[in-house]
Order: structure tokens, then sequence, then C-alpha cells
């Protein structure tokens, strides 16, 4: 079975937008069991998208276009399906019912513009968009031969439209429809180490995995994600097998893997202060605030994140963090005795239960041969001590401040957990 | 004339990868007048390949593929290709000789594999990779009635061996080939205002720009870059009239532009930090840490950044940043009175020339009647004096924090320049 997808939008053409809803598409369609022979990005012109339906009916069961479907003059993905499949638009009341109340929940009154948002192609089922206007809408079409008819789904190109429309409506259908083979995943988030180190320790666990599972490595800067799949005509014993792999998976990872599925570091560790009631201060020099930025993304962090000292240069470690001028002199800003006391008088002057303190050098500049670039101290004091940990980490700043700071989160991670 | 591209890799089908190549060369190839009008992606199977190239080859005058030109088994574009030209490979002496110097510069032996790499199809001319042992080719295919040869160009699908050889080697040879309409940019970065702001402003200027000059709002958080382009087949006058217009857009949007071209805000005020040997501290609540990040983003920003304090509770604004019982509990953190306080405050104790403070609530809980999620102070002080603003922002967390931090340095940048 051929699956594709065609993006319809000029944006798409010129630059202006990436096209991150091939890339989503295709990993979610994928990992339902639909796996993606060709995507095709094409522009809002009818003999352009008329020309992409009818190459991808010859060539595939299932198409999957996005975009085109709003109310202005430029949306034309409707008009040309009428074409493609020799029908007309149909005024279709349960659409337009949904279209009213999403109109009427916002205080809007629906404009004539809006109204035409619930004609759709008299062959179609309209499928509802949960967060806009423009319905999704589901064509079949009988093909000579074939055991089931092809399929053809329109779907608007807003992503949160989109993917709330794929995932919810959309993926559901298509299982019903062409019963694929079913696929679990389970993903497990690693900090710590790299891909080749990791795939070492896994070497003989892989090679004894059974033939319907394996593991893909996604690497990120400073995260490997390892996910897990499987394939299997019966659902439960595919569970079986998948948690029992997982289960190995961690005790042979326990070092490394800080949480699951879409888990963040930062979303992990603040869970876990707010559950221990705990709170956290940080001190900073070469991630330069970006540990702070990452805990205060997360929503309602202000329940356990107090503040934090970024002491970029030596004078401020001196003066707001109390680093003595001995240690600086003695060991130099990016040591063990300074990242130290960097941690132990966040804690006690910002009155916190932990804290982390960071000294290195991101680069380019900055490197000499005992200290080079990369170089990176971290410390992590708690009410059961202190530990510290020195890393060395690459030659380039964005990645080294992105490493350290994730670095960091899994020791306090690790400290809170007792595990440190 | 038809441009298109097609991308060729696995990766890029299952969501492992997102195809930037696509967006980024669109781009570019729009910016030199070679418009794109279909994007293609495929998988590394040599049937999709022949299939992709025989469909583009009868669809366009241009076609340029990236990817698939590695030294594995996986890497079947040139096998391809000579299928497709009824060609065969044959072995480049020069490109034998730049993979030779690639390789003896990283002190490596050139590999059985790596002598692959000089293997290309017999009727293309070899494109010098600069980052990379993998060449580009350049084809062209005879075409009954047309003026031109259709022209094929194959490129690694590494990005940064792709980037500079588009730029530097491709597009100089296609503008030669082709001779396409001259296009010239300009591109001023604003922050402060949105885009329909900025055209309310821009309505009488863009109504009586020349025919072939146009203006692009190209919109991020924060920022809206406007993009000048124009046409026409005389440099030297094209050049005159974009200087013309570019300048009445500077004098019409003064307040709100930053920079041109790929300039950063934070490497701007960077920039000016250095030049006039001054020495920055902040102190931030709502964007914790954000803005210390985006300075200490740039390299060598240790020449002017010396800390901040980060008090992202009340204790903190008062312990670290001295700022008055009676100020947080008159007038609530966010507010112009305590802003100030932390501005003042935080230049002192960290004895800066210039501080940069904001406090503000950035959702998505949190907001009051009187005091609703969005609402930012931010004050500037300087040897001048100080400046404080208030900003209602929207209520998306993320984009409140950008918003705010944006808008803090941009103050910064005119206070520097004396014009705030």
């Amino acid at each position: 079975m051929q699956t594709e997808i065609i993006n319809i939008g000029d944006e798409l053409l010129i630059g202006q937008v990436i096209n991150t809803n091939a890339s989503w598409m295709s990993e979610q369609l994928n990992l339902a069991g639909f796996p993606v022979h060709r995507v095709t990005i094409i522009p809002d012109d009818p003999q352009h998208i008329l020309d992409a339906l009818k190459e991808s009916g010859r060539r595939s069961e299932l198409v999957l276009l996005t975009g085109g479907l709003g109310p202005t003059k430029d949306d034309l993905t409707k008009d040309v399906l009428c074409k493609y499949f020799r029908t007309k638009l149909i005024f279709d009341p349960v659409t337009f019912q949904t279209i009213e109340k999403f109109f009427k929940t916002r205080g809007f009154p629906v404009t004539a513009v809006n109204r035409r948002q619930a004609e759709i192609p008299e062959n179609c089922v309209a499928i509802p968009n949960a967060n806009g206007t423009a319905p999704g809408m589901w064509f079949e079409e009988e093909t000579a031969g074939a055991e089931k008819k092809h399929v053809f789904v329109s779907m608007p190109g807003v992503p949160f439209e989109m993917k709330a429309m794929l995932i919810h409506e959309v993926i559901p259908r298509l299982k019903q429809y062409f019963q694929p083979v079913i696929v679990l995943h389970h993903t497990l988030l690693t900090q710590g180490l790299g891909e080749s180190f990791l795939s070492d320790i896994l070497e003989d666990w892989e090679a004894n995995l059974p033939a319907n599972l394996h593991l893909a490595y996604l690497p990120q800067p400073g995260i490997v994600r390892l996910r897990l799949t499987g394939q299997s005509d019966d659902e439960a014993s595919l569970q079986k097998q998948m948690d029992i792999e997982a289960s190995k998976l961690k005790s042979l990872l326990q070092d490394y893997i800080f949480g699951e599925g879409d888990a963040t570091l930062e979303a992990v560790v603040g869970k876990l202060l707010k559950e221990t009631g705990s709170t956290l201060a940080t001190a900073e020099s070469c991630t330069g605030g970006y540990i702070a930025h990452m805990i205060t993304s997360i929503p309602g962090s202000s329940a356990y994140y107090k503040g934090s000292i970024i002491a970029y240069s030596n004078d401020i470690k001196m003066k707001e963090l109390g680093v003595s001028e001995k240690a600086l002199g003695e060991y130099g800003a990016v040591s063990e005795e300074v990242v130290k006391q960097m941690a132990n008088n966040v804690r006690s002057r910002l009155d916190c239960d932990y804290s982390i303190a960071v000294s290195g050098i991101a680069g380019p500049d900055g490197g000499t041969k005992d200290k080079p670039v990369g170089l990176v101290w971290i410390a992590i004091a708690g009410p059961s001590g202190i530990q510290t940990n020195k890393y060395l980490f690459g030659d380039n700043r964005e990645r080294n401040i992105r490493r350290a700071a994730l670095q960091a989160l899994n020791l306090l991670r690790k400290k809170i957990l007792g595990q440190l």
C-alpha cells in the first residue's frame, strides 16, 4: 500500500514557512502503520493542484492533502476536488452548525464568507474540525481491480487544526478502513550519553530483540530519544512483548533515562520539585540564564523556583555569590571549588532546598590547553549535601550551553530522587 | 520557466528530519529569480527516484535534487542519474584531487569507498563541494523546440554542504545560463509593531511604489522582517530605485527598525555596548533568564555583560534587588515603581553603565482584572537616567516571554543611541 502527502500553499514555496506539517504527518502516519512514500508541495494554483491529484491517484491508495481550505479567493482546493471527482459543492447543514457554534462561542456573527465553509463536494464525508471552521473531507474513489477503494483526505493547512484532526478523526478512520498491521510504540528519553555509547550498552539486548520489534535512535543536542516499535496482528501479545523489552531497556539505561513519551527534563524536574514541596535556586556562569529560562518556561514554575544569580564576571561571582577571591585566584572561575561555593552560597542566600551551579567555557574563544572550550563544572546542592561533576563537551557554543543545562537538570533530578 | 526541487531521503519521510533544505532552497532560488513551482520528497529507492526524474523532466526547465550522494549502499542518486541519462559512471581526476586534499587536511587516508565519490556520470560537469567529499553535478538535456536545454543539478543533502554549494556555485551558474531578470532585495528588521500596524503606516508609501518593486511582510513572534524586492533588466538603475525606497522606509519606521539583513537584536545591542565600552546588567522576573540567555548567546558577550539577578519570587526581589516592601505591597510586583527599583538597584549593585529590568505576568495563569496575563513593565536605566514602559502582550506564555525580551533589548538599543 502506497501513501502520499500533498501540501498546498504558495507560502511553502517561497521559503516563508518551513513545511513542518509534512514531517509531523509522516511521523504520525508511519507510527500508525501507513508509511509515507512521497510528499509533494505545490502552489495555490488550480492546474497544479489538479495535476498533483491525478498523479497521486494513479500511484497511491491513500492521499492526504493539506491547505487551500480557507474562505478566501486563494483557497482553491475544494473547487479543484470537485473538478477531479466530477461533482459539485453542496451545503452541509451539520458542518454549518459547527461553524455557527464556533463563532457564537467567540461572540462573532457568521458572515457570508464563513457560510461558504459549510459547502463541500457532494461525494465526500465531512470530517469535524475541533479548532477551526474549515471541515476536513473524506473521499473514496473506485479503482479497477483493487480490493479497497482509493482514499483521499483533505485537511486544513493550519498546523494545530490539522494535527488534532489527523490524530482524533483521520487516523482512527484510516485504521478502520485499511486495517493495517498493529503497530505499538514506546519512547524512552535519555540524557548524558551519545548515540554510539548507548548502542554499545544496548548491543546484546538489540541482537536478541524479537524479529517484530526494533529500536530507533532519535538524537537531539544533549538528548537521545529511544523509540521501541513493535508490529503484530495480535495487540495483546504485542503489548506484553513491548512491556518486557521496555523494562529491560530501562534497567540497562537506568542512569540515563529521565522520562517517557513527550516529556521534557524541565517539566520532569518541575513536577518532582512540586511534589516534594521543594524550592530551587540557580547560579549560572557559562549557561548565562539558559537553565533559568528552561525552568521558567514551565507554567506554574513560580511555585518552586525562586530565582538565579547569573554571574558572568568574576566580580559578580565574588560580590553576589560570595565566591572567595582565593578560590578564583588559585583554581580559576571554571573549577570544582568555585562551582561548589556558587551552589552552596546561592542555596543559602536565596534560602532554597536545592541549588544548581554551572561554570564552564562555552566557546568559541576563551579556551586554554588546561581548560579547553567545552569544559564545564556542575554542582548540585541539597539537604543531603553537595555533588560536583566535570564534563568536556564540544566546540559549539550553542550546543555547549544546551548540553550543560540538560546535564545540570538531570543531575538535579537524580539528587531529588536520592540517586546522586 | 518552471523550477522544481526533489529531496531524496528516507529520513525525510518518517518524520525524523524536518525538510528545512526545501524551504531554504526555495527562498534562495526565489530571491535569485527562479521561483519554485514544486517540491517533491521521495525515499532512497531507485524506482521512485527514476519516476521523479522523468516526471520533473517533462514539467520543468530546471530541476534541483538533493541527497543520496554519499558513499554508502543507501546512496543511489548517481546510479539512477546514469540510468535516466543512459550513461555510465567515469572516474573524475579533478574531483579525486579535491577529495584527497579534504582527507589529507584532516589526517585521514582515502579509502576505496571514498574513492568512489570521484566517480560521476559521463555526461555531467562536476561542481566542487567546499565542505565535503561528494561533488555536485550539472546535467543538460536536449529538449525539442526549447530555446535552452533543460538543466538538472544534483547536490548533497547535508545542509551546510548543500547551502555553500547552492550559493557559491550553483546560483551563479544558473544566472549565467538562464539569464533571469535581475532581482535585488533589501531586508529591514523591525521590532515593536505588528504586521497590520506597520502596513497602516506604510499604506501611502506602498501605494506609490514603482511597479517593479514590492514589499513582503515576514512576521516572527515580536519581530517583523520587511523585505523590499525589485526586478529589472538594468541593475544600476534598480539599485538606485531600491536605495531611494529603502531610505523612505527607514524614515517612516525609524522608531521600529533595529537592523538589516540577518542581524539579531542581541547582536546589534552587543555591538553597541562593545563599541561604546559600556557594561550591562539585567534584573528579570517574568522573562526568567531569557534576556540573559539571548545576550550570552553572542560569543564574546562577557566583554560587556556582567550578569543578572533573576528574582522570580518577591523575597528575592527584596533581598537581592533591594526592592522595598512598601513598593511591593502598595503597587505589586508588576508595577512601574517595582521595575524602576529593580533597574536602578541592579545597575548600582552590579556596577554597570546600563541595566534592564522586566516584571510581568507571562501566563497562562496569574492574571487579574487589573493586571491581566500579558501585562509587562520594562525599565531601562543608564547614565542619562531611567525610562519605564508598559506593554500588554497576548495570552501565550512562550510568546510573551519572547516579546518582552525583544522589546527590552530594543529599548536598550535606543537608550544607548540616545533615542529614548
